[in-house]
């Protein structure tokens, strides 16, 4: 059975001692967490995650969720029990605002909470995670009557919240999707249409479920231009907080899906559902992308977690099977055989996943850490430097991170051997779950191109010459420290690579958009690994300011970056010839010819 | 619902064009193949694969085997249907000897075969795949009493066959292995022992199944050097033929696994079971591996199968699929949007895909005509380089061509947006089934491995050199073609990588053996890319003399080759840097600091 043990130590000396969060401590969200309290709320996160939630992962998986012939949906066996505690226990109110009972703590406290409870159960995780999601659409949309209405139950998690987009011929493209909208004499209107692939659609965790949905009011315009979001809660609520009668829309199937089992992937079918209009007529995309924004932080986020827990388990099975020798002679004389641990290669793929999940962990709290500081942050330099690197970095988070996270699942699958390929030892959950991510919130080649196609040249440029710039500031800061030499040289090299590609795609690109299109996969991978590089750069400054220390926490970490410059970086190069090479080799080819 | 058609066009062409097998069509096997009876078999190999297997596919996927409380084992739904058709059409008996009713084919037609029976139905093929190795290997050991009594049923699929290796202490390293053997006053043994991860270890397909089962005679050594071979029937064979007994060994269980559901993996309990030594006392393992490397060119197949199923899926969806517009202006005006082909990440996706499917099918049909070659060329210096062949790229062919199917799969799933993660589509399921191949029959590190360790250094680094000198006589010859010279350079550029990480190895690896396995995993692929270029370059070549045909399958070969060096072969040099990286990187962390 698969364990999980939340690397807290690792979280602290990014919140402590790379980020340095307390120098924020005069700010707004950060004044609500002191470092005791931070402390205290990481260990109790810890706790809840490994004693709860993750002994219900494999039960999700195995169970799945059942839908009965009313249409309800039952979630699998304990997740119920679990909800309530995590909702009694009052951990959605920690990002929350206060006026909705919440603690209002800066996102990169949350952040560290929310990869406990996703690495723990990542099913699980996805019924609040979603509810939030609704609640930042409300928040940002929503007129004083909604937010009172709907966001204190929600904050709270006592209600459920989703996101409706997917029809089932279009997902990327929402141009072209057709729930229809008819207004009411009463301000409502009358919602139908079929949604698919909705997260958390249906099921008993919460007694409403107040689902987001994009529809064209009747007589909007055609495409884009013509979405509007709506309100469409499960059940009617009235003026005075009661619930009332069932709303008409139901769920008619879930679905049969490779992973996240224990999450209720729905089909909704509305049917003269009673809806309300949330922000203005025909705007309901810019709405939407408000949550999509801040779920593609946390669709990022699952890759880091599936890429945790598959480690975790990795390792400790690399240490416990006994099999073959050491190459430079028995490590494990007295045992039948040494452990797999011994192994060159087998440290290879360990160190993959830890490398990267320890560069991904860093990149994502650091770039959470700016996502607050565009809000609240004194410096309107710090707070547009801020914003400049979450449009920037989202499409990197979400893609690279996921597509790293089912790498090094599979890696730990690897180490597994056969074992890894049955189910009961988890490693092809962790597979099958991470597999989504890469998926869904904008597929990773989505994000690529909105990187390449918008990202890269906002403001002319503004958010990668910022980021560059910091780079370099930083290799300059640090060029006298001797032993950072190594980190500093693959940073370089990396953001060399980088400048060189974006000076490729701003010459070759708009000449022939296809050139853009072409470099996108290979340009959101070689921005990831600079960021990387980056990080590491970061973790190993922290590191050697330590190096006097008693504890093994900081010459490991410089063991791992090592690792991280030896076998991950090199990557860089490949990912810029690719993207110099353009559009002709992918486009030559006529369809027929595939 | 997926579907298949078997690229027959591609398989010809390396056939007659590039490999040119009618050049050896007065040696033993090839004379058995003249070129028309050679295309009447494929032709009807592909209907049958597409009619009658391809069906089943999801079906197995689906309903997966049932055991049943005698220890019976059920396959799904049409496969003993199937089977029987299989059988009657004489299908196993395409490679199998003359004297057992076999056609005696040489085996790069053979493989031509098995590929499309493996990707129409990977989990199906598996049942004969399995057989045909006990059959070699009572072949390459067995008494003439053991050939007369076993092969002519084994050849012909009439009979079952299994490979029972792993313990569950044990699979790499099975001089572990405590399965035992006790010699009875007949001359045979009794068998005790569980073994596990059987494939096809129990069915209904077949009246019986011959078990090949590794075990220890009490009293043998302990280690690799005590292991011995035994013939252990499920059902006990008389002397006349007919079949006697139930010997006393039981399916105990059925794995769950990820994927191949409807082959049944089998945890196998002998109990006394009768068993007939085969080959020497302690002298397994040998007589074991004449049946993996025939397997292991088979699992590599399995790679190749899989991403081509999952690659002619996602073309149809990309071309069918309508969903935004493409980056230079609308390619379907009439239609609600373009169909995804438009779009170069997903042309990307898509090539990354065909290009390694055909560089891959090159490789293995090349290979195959190697193994052949050895046994029948006239020339001992053929024959030389032919085994040194096998024995250098037989874990290239397992190992890269298993790493890039699983990913190809991925690549086809990604394709599919939300509608891959989903079972109906297939596009799962290709990932799942893809999956084990990079696991069993030796993991793929294990692969790497056997190469730098025992096969870059067999007869003084003969097969490597051997293989390097073929390719620069190839580029020598050709070095007047202009327009061969793109695929020259990329091939010279990959070989000289190649050499460049052989030196380091060479130089570095018997001093520290540590940096042989740090480096095996690259090296592996290193060999498996500029392997891919070599193919690569033959292919181009071929085409090119086809310029002036009207038949445009010459000029996408070409496209989807520049692709290959385009946006493939970059990674070449990345492996050489993380190769030449050293042992250090890895080792030097304590177990503890993971």
């Amino acid at each position: 059975m698969p364990t999980y043990t939340a690397p807290i130590q690792d979280m602290k000396f990014l919140l402590n001692e790379v980020l340095d969060i307390s120098q924020y401590s005069d700010l707004p969200k950060f004044e609500n967490a002191p470092e005791d309290l931070a402390d205290d709320i990481l260990e109790a996160a810890a706790k809840f995650a490994s004693g709860v939630l993750q002994p219900l992962n494999m039960v999700g998986d195995i169970e799945g969720c059942t839908r009965h012939d009313d249409g309800s949906v039952s979630t699998p066996s304990g997740f119920k029990d679990a909800f309530d505690q995590f909702v009694e226990n009052g951990w959605p109110l920690l990002g929350a605002e206060q006026e909705y009972g919440g603690m209002d703590l800066p996102q990169v406290l949350g952040i560290a909470v929310s990869e406990m409870m996703s690495t723990a159960n990542m099913s699980f995780a996805m019924y609040p995670g979603l509810t939030r999601g609704a609640v930042e659409a409300i928040t940002a949309g929503g007129t004083d009557e909604q937010k009172a209405k709907y966001l204190p139950k929600m904050s709270s998690c006592e209600w459920g919240g989703t996101m409706n987009l997917t029809e089932p011929h279009c997902g990327t493209d929402l141009g072209l999707l057709k729930t229809k909208a008819i207004p009411q004499d009463d301000g409502s209107y009358k919602i139908t249409g079929e949604k698919i692939f909705i997260s958390s659609g249906e099921h008993d965790l919460t007694e409403n479920i107040i689902h987001m949905v994009l529809a064209r009011i009747e007589g909007a315009p055609a495409g884009t231009k013509g979405i509007s979001l709506f309100i469409v809660p499960k059940v009617m609520v009235n003026d005075d907080g009661s619930l009332g009668e069932r709303n008409s829309m139901i769920c008619s199937s879930i679905e049969h899906k490779m992973g996240i089992h224990g999450n209720s992937t729905c089909t909704l079918n509305f049917d003269d559902a009673t809806g309300y209009l949330i922000g203005e007529e025909n705007k309901g995309l810019r709405l939407m992308f408000v949550m999509m924004n801040a779920a593609r932080l946390g669709t990022g986020m699952q890759g880091l977690c599936q890429a945790e827990a598959a480690y975790q388990n990795a390792l400790e099975y690399a240490k416990e099977r006994l099999q073959g020798r050491s190459l430079t002679g028995p490590k494990n004389p007295d045992g039948a055989a040494d452990p797999i641990i011994v192994h060159p290669d087998v440290r290879r793929m360990l160190l993959e996943q830890k490398a990267f999940a320890e560069g991904a962990r860093a990149f994502l709290y650091w770039l959470s850490l700016h996502n607050t500081l565009e809000d609240v942050a004194n410096d309107d330099a710090v707070k547009e430097k801020a914003g400049d690197y979450m449009a920037l970095l989202t499409p990197v988070a979400k893609a690279y991170v996921t597509d790293g996270g089912y790498k090094s699942a599979t890696n730990a699958q690897q180490i597994f051997g056969g074992h890894g390929y049955i189910e009961e030892t988890g490693a092809s959950q962790f597979v099958r779950d991470a597999r989504i991510a890469m998926i869904y919130e904008g597929a990773n080649g989505v994000q690529a191109l909105d990187l390449v196609g918008r990202k890269l040249a906002l403001h002319g440029g503004r958010p990668l010459f910022s980021f560059i710039a910091e780079i370099d500031a930083f290799i300059a800061e640090h060029e006298q420290n001797k032993e950072l030499a190594a980190f500093l040289d693959g940073l370089k090299g990396a953001k060399e690579n980088l400048s060189e590609a974006t000076t490729w795609l701003m010459e070759n690109g708009l000449s022939n958009f296809d050139n853009a299109g072409a470099g996108s996969h290979d340009f959101l991978q070689l921005l990831g690994l600079t960021s990387m590089a980056y990080m590491w750069a970061k973790m190993a400054k922290a590191a050697l300011e330590k190096a006097d220390s008693d504890d093994p926490f900081y010459a490991n970490k410089l063991h791992t970056g090592r690792f991280f410059l030896a076998r991950i970086l090199p990557d860089a190069s490949a990912h810029l010839a690719k993207i110099k090479s353009g559009a002709e080799p992918l486009m030559a080819m006529s369809e027929d010819g595939f």
